[in-house]
């Protein structure tokens, strides 16, 4: 596997099904009641977020600390960062103070890619502006797999605002990779204009689509970006987008439902929606740590798993 | 013991008294320069802070960590919660990363008490609105036990704004439940409603008071409350309620000080009495961490102390 | 040694010679792959920070954990500090939780040694407003002593901002007791009214210095400060004393570039001599983690280093 975790578009078949493989054995050692393991003794991984995303954050952390590895939390708000030191000086600073791994939260797309060019830990992609989040599309994978029993020829739906979404974009292109089908679903006003090049399908026509997916992914609504002329409004965005009571019962009996969190209940997903035993979201968050630590057990190249 | 400490009042004799006395105990090894204890290794605390609150954070943080346990800490400032996320949605979130305790601090009363609806791990009220603040009292009921050798019949003296202080409900209720005496003197304006039902006495005449007191608790001033026409000035305050030299004076010889911190010296209390000998101020501290190593230990079931 | 580091003029030569080398042994021991010692287990090591300093704050936190000391940060910020607790009672609750080592970063001068009176704990000042910041001179010194083969009679020029600057104030003093000579270049303006009784050199002609200096270390222009009338601006500051590519090559060819970062590229030091294989810039942080576990291991008596 590659030193650093940038793209879910970079990941082969099998680099993606030996991350998901991994996760299945760590997720096994989990069950068995041991919730920490040896492997990254010594080890030190940073959180450098540029942008707050505590829940992401906090994944991280749990899952370095699992490993046993020191855990550096490094928010650029008020730091130096804020006072003009360029990425890259920072990237040579956490790289001389000892840091194996950098997982890096960046507003601007690319920041992981050329970080990993100035530093020889490993680095990983928590998110770098409408690019990519690959662990989150790793964990959504990991997540449908264990429920649909695996993904080659699964019918997988995107709803959403797929224009802003990171998390859209990375899970289109390795779900590609696993053979899943994907269908997108948005206004068009919320699609990015190179989507006809993506490796899935797209629908404008939610109600069509549901009854012929095995999984439907509700994407969160960026409600301050609602208000713009060109995109619908809240409520119309919910009657027409919304996962609804309704719209659930339209789904196959054993389609799942997901969403990446935090959720907006009652605007792209209902309250009861959300708590049903079809949704996945609270395994989401669970397969979230499970994930990324396979993830930084691989690129830190530990040795046995327990 | 229950799986959660959200309020002094829940706590039974029997149970209050475990707790003391498993401090004892730690307090015992930690004099013997044993400073951390493997006992909670691979657990997972998580310190939920929707309030500021760096000593009380730092105090779960220290003890967790004595017990080997990994400290996340979550400041909801700037996290999705601010981006109107749910209580619930977030506990799920913690919950499912992990978490075997939640520390929570909560502008609402109440908070911590739904919050231990929806997980599985034990939930601790770090504080909660005007509600309580168990932990509090408990390192006060421990202070005042190592310095009195006992509470049962003890006089206790609670002094300030009893109507916005967590600290002095969960106070009353704990030491009635240990049988000590608890006498609360505040001006009228500064004492809830409800004070009639509570096992205590009330008074408004400090220097009547203080003569018959084996403990005085003076409670922290909140600067920004005295300015409204119903409350008395910070002058006034201070020349009413301060404990001053005089004042201390009039108590018992062998009778404590105490304070929760942080102090408004000059204010609420003058600040030869707060560094007297018969202050317990910095002790409370102390103990503050013991007592929530205690918690930690009992809630999550560790077997033997060392 | 002392049990406080406050400030690099009280650092004998003995002292300082004592830190460095065991600086030299920590550095031997991770350069062998181990990463972590044992040392300084079940010791807490706090970080009390008044001013953002997330470089500083990290180097300490990574050197205390490389120790195997558990680390409590503290930011200022919005605490009970901000809502006027002195610091005394911050030190005192510290210490009652049991910090055996204080890193505090202060905005006022002599507040680190203040607190020193207040604790049993070790103090380590990370910065006190201009006064001091001596494990920065400490790795200043460790760097080029490592590059230069040692300090006696060597000749360091240290240029830039020195009124503001506790990194030049520690350099001259710990470099003086190490027997280098150093040499200020600053505008009048930005040089102390008592820099005579340093036991230093100054000029103002950065030109004439160059060729003679085995050691230039640039110190970060404060752009907020340029601005008034008494400064030069930025565009003249730059070209009087930026270190640019024709003043670099006017150093002797084994001359070492040192900037304590974070730097302004293009401003007081050129992009390609702060990136050339003679500046020692990337090594200082390194060195600065080395640094501060040496500090650490000697003030909290680790007994042996591996």
């Amino acid at each position: 596997m590659n030193r650093h975790l940038i793209s879910a578009g970079d990941l082969s078949k099998d680099d993606a099904l030996l991350i998901l493989d991994t996760a299945e054995e760590l997720a096994r050692v989990s069950e068995r009641s041991i919730k920490k393991l040896p492997t990254l003794r010594g080890r030190t991984v940073v959180n450098l977020f540029f942008e707050d995303s505590t829940r992401t954050r906090i994944s991280f952390e749990a899952a370095a600390k699992r490993l046993s590895a020191d855990v550096i939390n490094f928010s650029a708000k008020g730091s130096s960062v804020s006072k003009g030191e360029s990425l890259k000086d920072t990237a040579l600073t956490l790289e001389a103070m000892g840091a194996d791994a950098v997982v890096i939260r960046h507003g601007s797309s690319g920041a992981p890619h050329r970080l990993a060019t100035w530093v020889r830990g490993s680095v990983v992609n928590a998110g770098d502006g409408t690019h990519e989040h690959p662990t989150q599309a790793l964990l959504d994978a990991f997540s449908m797999r264990r429920r649909l029993g695996g993904l080659d020829g699964r019918r997988i739906t995107i709803v959403g605002d797929v224009l802003h979404s990171r998390v859209a974009r990375s899970n289109v292109l390795l779900l590609a990779t696993l053979g899943a089908d994907v269908t997108l679903v948005a206004p068009p006003t919320l699609l990015p204009v190179s989507v006809g090049s993506w490796p899935c399908e797209v629908s404008y026509d939610l109600d069509a689509v549901l009854p012929k997916s095995d999984a439907v992914m509700m994407l969160r609504v960026q409600k301050e970006r609602m208000n713009a002329a060109y995109f619908p409004s809240e409520r119309e965005y919910s009657r027409r987008y919304g996962l609804d009571r309704d719209r659930f019962a339209k789904m196959p009996d054993e389609a799942i439902v997901m969403h990446p969190g935090p959720m907006n209940r009652g605007m792209e997903i209902a309250a009861e929606v959300a708590d049903s035993p079809r949704s996945t979201i609270v395994e989401q968050v669970a397969n979230g740590v499970t994930i990324r630590m396979a993830v930084l057990y691989l690129l830190l190249g530990g040795e046995t798993v327990a």
